[in-house]
């Protein structure tokens, strides 16, 4: 409930900021073992609508859906090096099964290429099976130390495509297909802007041959890497033996990709467009669009009051609106106001006796609060009316969203200056450095190598770190 | 592949034919790991046509969906007397993770009443907040020795719904209410007719009060539980505190239901409408609704043939129809019959050069094989032409279940008669018996109660096995 304490501004303290407003919100509860979380209906509702976004676009590209299963026998992991590498410290691992312990322990899988590929090389025999395009909707579970709600917990809910391919350039122009579908849905549904690139090796993920992201910038100037999309080459194809018969008859390994996105867009989305006052939705993902609160103070004028909520309620249903009336009795409108405004709900529409004497609404929208964002509009059209302004505040996030992206991306030529702009945004540099030099600037300024962005300005520049000749642009920011 | 092998008939070997099916029409394949299942993108088409006709029914009483953990602390089962008994035996246990031992073990849920309990007495405050209906999907494990693909695996996908009530008669109101969703999802778009009943307390769910069942017949005249809605009384609410504040401001236990249904249910599907030839989808959940088979022997014939083709797809496409073109150049239309006909594909569109003259189509129902189900329509308003077919598919598919239970379910009042029946079907007996005549009961005849049915003929009459008076007559049947 929204009146229990205030939120701690943004400013104050981002962190308990979002860690408060997101059990506040009802978006999420801690789950009674460490580092579990409970999704709760407000923050579900809000994910099944970024499965449907994401959904319809795989399809779109020819995947299917299918079910593989959580339980992997634990020497599957062992059959590419740098997978096991990467994942054995995180595994939960099943050793007892019925009362009895098993001759081979089961790891709950922590990603399913070991698994999704045991399967490929039992199902692929010829080049016609070719392309296999597969996606998954399940949860995974990775045995992290700290843990913060949807950010990075022990069980998390996901997505993760698994393709196989003829050829190194079909496996290589579907890594880059999925990034932009990745990229297309956080831009153009979730309103946040995103860099796009490549992963440097250190950050590659394991097993993998090169790890395209895309990654947004929270309220706090920090980064996040919002969806991955991995070109496998052979690696796994040989570590499980994917292999097809081509049009000569010949027995060639097969191409790989796998990509993901997860839960963590919800954090991003809290962190990106949120205020002091709570969460902003936007549009085209809100579980609800708008709240209706029916004002009355006399018991006269509750009859006609609710009677006109429920008609326009069902009038902007009908028009395909998610409409939430709150008729709570004990509750305050200023009360409710809060509640909706920390939930996020982008308008809100308040009816009341001299409402319906001059048959006007109220109507506010939550990216403008106050007088600014509210006026007084005719019932007749009320729905086209906050169509128009739901699709207003859906470009209005965006656009805020991404004059703050590049207000807080700096280029930059020299250490100093970097070491400021990885203090408050991205710095855009000349990179020309190896993996420990990398690891250095780690360790003495926090920011990491997000990514070697696609859009490179061509030519070639000075390393600021090492003042070699560098060939491509990196952009370095702190992360989550 | 249809023609790698032909099925085995459902006469020669019901079980053979089913396990064969379900891999040859690509419907699901086994795991690594002993009794898991990969569920294949056909299969997992069909579950999610499944989900979106259970999920709106579930939202249109006032469910919601959310997630919770998978693996819950080991001490929670132990807080249910008779849900510990009944599930300790079944559990996998997570005793390491992050390559540590776990000072307490994690199990992975094999359903999530104790999870759930403790996260309602945490959010459960007042009766203000009740009723709470919350739905998850997600998949659970069961460590089962015996599997079957669909029907019994170690790990099945599923839907449990968990409410919590402020009374009694609300939480008994609503485990009917969720058994009648289930019930007129099943027969109104699996085209199954189910009998709906309570079950005997020996086939209760372990820690509920009453459980109700919707079962249907199998084409080898066995039962099938297809879901089932427990009323827990306060049992669950006693074991984990979940208390509320009435209106009086006294503590109170809530009352709580669970109910779930699961991907045994396409097992049903496939069992109950399947012939020799394979499967039969029931139209409203088909993955597929037609496949358009282009045919032409001369190679001058072939751009025309697959122009109609695409052309007509478009059409049936945009009328919602969910249509697959088969133009493999590989295969013949032989082939290619027998092959969808094996996936259960329920219409099937020929075209070929003397169409295109004559402006029509071959168009065969999957129901009704051979010339009696095919016959020459017109391309205009092929799509309307479709669509009534499915109809009457649907329609005839649910009319063969229904005489099939009927002409298999025998009133019976001695034990010879009993044995005969429940050979061949169901027998529907008085029973005054208890559970170790019950028990008896099974151990001669493989034959248990599969429910009392909630339509009763009223009165008294004479156990067939105990020879007592008996007030209600029980429905019962050798089951899977």
């Amino acid at each position: 409930m929204a009146d229990k304490d205030k939120l701690v501004s943004q400013k104050e303290d981002f962190n308990e900021w979002y860690n408060s407003l997101v059990l506040k919100a009802d978006m999420a509860d801690y789950g009674p073992a460490r580092g579990t979380m409970i999704v709760k209906p407000y923050g579900w509702a809000l994910w099944e609508n970024m499965q449907r976004g994401l959904d319809r676009r795989f399809k779109a590209t020819g995947v299917e859906n299918a079910a593989f299963p959580m339980l992997i026998p634990m020497h599957f992991l062992q059959k590419e090096a740098k997978h096991v590498e990467g994942f054995a410290p995180e595994l939960a691992v099943v050793t007892h099964g019925g009362g009895e312990e098993l001759a081979e322990p089961l790891v709950v899988r922590p990603t399913s290429e070991t698994i999704v590929g045991h399967a490929y090389a039992n199902w692929i025999q010829s080049y016609r099976d070719l392309p296999l395009l597969i996606n998954q909707w399940n949860s995974v579970v990775r045995w992290e130390k700290r843990t913060k709600l949807f950010l990075r917990t022990l069980e998390f809910f996901w997505q993760e495509g698994h393709t196989a391919h003829a050829t190194a350039e079909e496996a290589a122009e579907r890594t880059r297909m999925m990034l932009e579908v990745y990229a297309d849905f956080v831009i153009n549904d979730a309103a946040i802007p995103v860099l796009k690139g490549t992963k440097s090796e250190a950050e590659r993920f394991a097993g993998a041959q090169d790890t395209q992201t895309i990654e947004a910038m929270m309220g706090d100037h920090k980064a996040l890497q919002s969806g991955t999309s991995h070109n496998l080459g052979q690696n796994f194809a040989r570590a499980f033996n994917i292999q097809y018969l081509d049009r000569s008859n010949e027995l060639q390994y097969c191409w790989t990709t796998s990509w993901g996105f997860s839960t963590r867009v919800v954090g991003a989305l809290i962190m990106v467009h949120g205020d002091d006052q709570g969460i902003i939705m936007p549009p085209r993902l809100a579980p609800i669009h708008t709240v209706i609160i029916p004002i009355y103070r006399k018991e006269a004028d509750k009859a006609a009051v609710l009677e006109a909520t429920e008609r326009i309620s069902n009038e902007l249903k009908d028009a395909g609106i998610r409409v939430k009336i709150d008729d709570r009795e004990n509750l305050s409108p200023g009360f409710k106001f809060n509640d909706w405004e920390l939930r996020g709900v982008p308008t809100r529409v308040e009816i009341g006796p001299r409402d319906l004497e001059k048959n006007s609404v109220a109507l506010a929208r939550r990216d403008i609060l106050g007088r600014e964002g509210k006026r007084f509009v005719s019932q007749q059209g009320l729905a086209a009316t906050i169509s128009d302004l739901l699709e207003e505040i859906q470009e209005n996030l965006l656009d805020r969203a991404t004059k703050f992206l590049a207000d807080n991306t700096h280029d930059v030529d020299n250490y100093q200056d970097f070491k400021k702009a990885v203090s408050g945004g991205f710095a855009r540099v000349w990179w020309a450095g190896n993996n420990e030099e990398e690891q250095q600037v780690k360790e003495e300024t926090k920011a990491t190598i997000r990514c070697f962005p696609f859009d490179q300005p061509g030519g070639t520049g000075t390393c600021f770190y090492t003042g070699k000749p560098a060939s491509q642009v990196a952009i370095f920011g702190r992360a989550y």
